[in-house]
């Protein structure tokens, strides 16, 4: 019953919440250790999102392999995401940190936040209207706030003064918002192979990504009722993927969310000076340095 | 976005789980107001359920209402489960109780258990040789557990002693067994206007219940013939469903479940005696003497 977790859990991904909740503990000067049942729990959190997203997002690829709901079907998929936030409190509640009494409140606001980003997401399917504000606040709420509370909850877990998790907050919020960009990225500069979805998915899709909201602003005449028709989901198909991607490149809009993951980085580097030099801070560091060439 | 989650609890019910935690809570001594937290949780964790169970098992009707995935859609129905169960954390993390720290441990225990439940109920769906003690335990984590951590928190955030929760975990249990088992019987003598779903569903979805199974193991030749069928779910159509009730009770299952309902109620009453006597605990009493005439 229980293996379609271990098909998630076994799938690999980057496990890069978990190494946030782990790094930013040590940054704070607390141990890895005592963090690491924080830093699991964040990690199933996000994994039981990716279940259930995948389910409302009809995806079929997830790191490479069929998604929960097409390995199985929707049912499994639904309890399998269930059981995982469930697993995710039991093990969140083994914490043993001195800070531990304040965890499940940091942990229960990142999820009712990521459900409201994901019902953002959901509700952005049916519009056409979105504009770049609602979309950088839907990433914040789905990917963000996942990442920040998974750094504030590192800083809690080690002991972290208030100010310091309030600068791994920000770090992590930063770091989400550079991710979540460069996730829209992939789907058109990416490979398969690297990313592990299907590309140009978001574009068969009709997803409000960054790209296509802020194409859709710079473009008029022919190119604006093709990226209107990508918009309301009529008419494209596959090879429509290619014209699309040469629109992005011509509109500069490639360039613009390469300047916003940039951006978003070097904030998420800012926040981390309000903490002490230490190797798990240059690791922090360096996790974000590498968010800007990311390929997966 | 929260429309689906209003629906959901704005659709009545018993709110039978809510009313558990509160008694208990009185009987040990605790107030009523210092629970509620808790006792809006335990409520919104099983609203949670019936969402999530209802896009597994297919179902039309809750409550006398459409479900939410068919009223919306499956996506969003899954969404709404999600989110109840985070605001069901939010919510029970505000208890004031003293013993509030506790209070999360059981109730993710409830919250496994339940997915536990659940899924071996779906597993059922595919199996044609569930025998009476697997179906036993299915319900036990399915019903059983969630009645039975309403009653413990009840007892705990109402500052019980260990012996008391103890025995308001037994009566808890002990009700949800007799409260599933006549929800079963509801499905064959209800009627739907009562029961708010679709009557003699349960038949035609070839659901293993306590009656089905009894009366397969009771069967013999062509009734057992025309059980297999519902077993395997095969050609059998609304029009069998009178059949297979005719049939529950010439085999006698319609009498073997009330007696099992009686005994799991006196077995709850029981478990009331180790509590002090109180208007709160006669209410509980009371409670499980009206599940063995439960019409709705």
């Amino acid at each position: 019953m229980y293996a379609p977790i271990r098909y998630v859990l076994a799938g690999g991904g980057k496990r890069l919440r978990a190494v946030l909740v782990l790094f930013a503990a040590e940054t704070v000067g607390g141990s890895a250790r005592a963090a690491l049942p924080a830093a699991a729990a964040v990690e199933m959190l996000h994994n039981f999102t990716l279940v259930h997203d995948d389910i409302m997002d009809h995806a079929d690829l997830r790191r490479g392999r069929p998604t929960v709901h097409r390995r199985w079907n929707t049912s499994v998929a639904v309890l399998a995401g269930d059981q995982l936030v469930a697993l995710a409190y039991e093990v969140l509640l083994k914490s043993k940190a001195a800070a531990a009494p304040r965890l499940p409140e940091l942990f229960t606001r990142a999820f009712i936040d990521v459900c409201d980003g994901q019902g953002f997401d959901y509700e952005f399917e049916s519009r056409t209207d979105v504009s770049m504000k609602e979309y950088l606040e839907m990433i914040t709420l789905k990917t963000g706030r996942v990442m920040a509370a998974a750094a504030e909850i590192g800083g809690v877990a080690g002991g972290g003064s208030a100010r310091q998790n309030r600068a791994l907050r920000v770090y992590g919020e930063q770091l989400g918002r550079a991710f979540q960009i460069r996730d829209d990225l992939l789907d058109i500069v990416g490979t398969e192979k690297e990313f592990g979805k299907t590309i140009g998915g978001d574009i068969t899709e009709g997803k409000k990504t960054f790209l296509l909201i802020e194409a859709y602003r710079r473009s008029a005449g022919a190119d604006r009722r093709l990226l209107g028709r990508v918009i309301r989901r009529r008419g494209i198909t596959k090879r429509s993927v290619g014209r699309v991607r040469t629109l992005y490149r011509e509109l500069g809009v490639i360039a613009a969310a390469e300047s916003a993951v940039a951006a978003a980085t070097r904030q998420a580097q800012r926040a981390l000076r309000a903490l002490p030099p230490s190797p798990s801070r240059e690791a922090l560091d360096r996790l974000a340095e590498q968010l800007l060439s990311r390929k997966v």
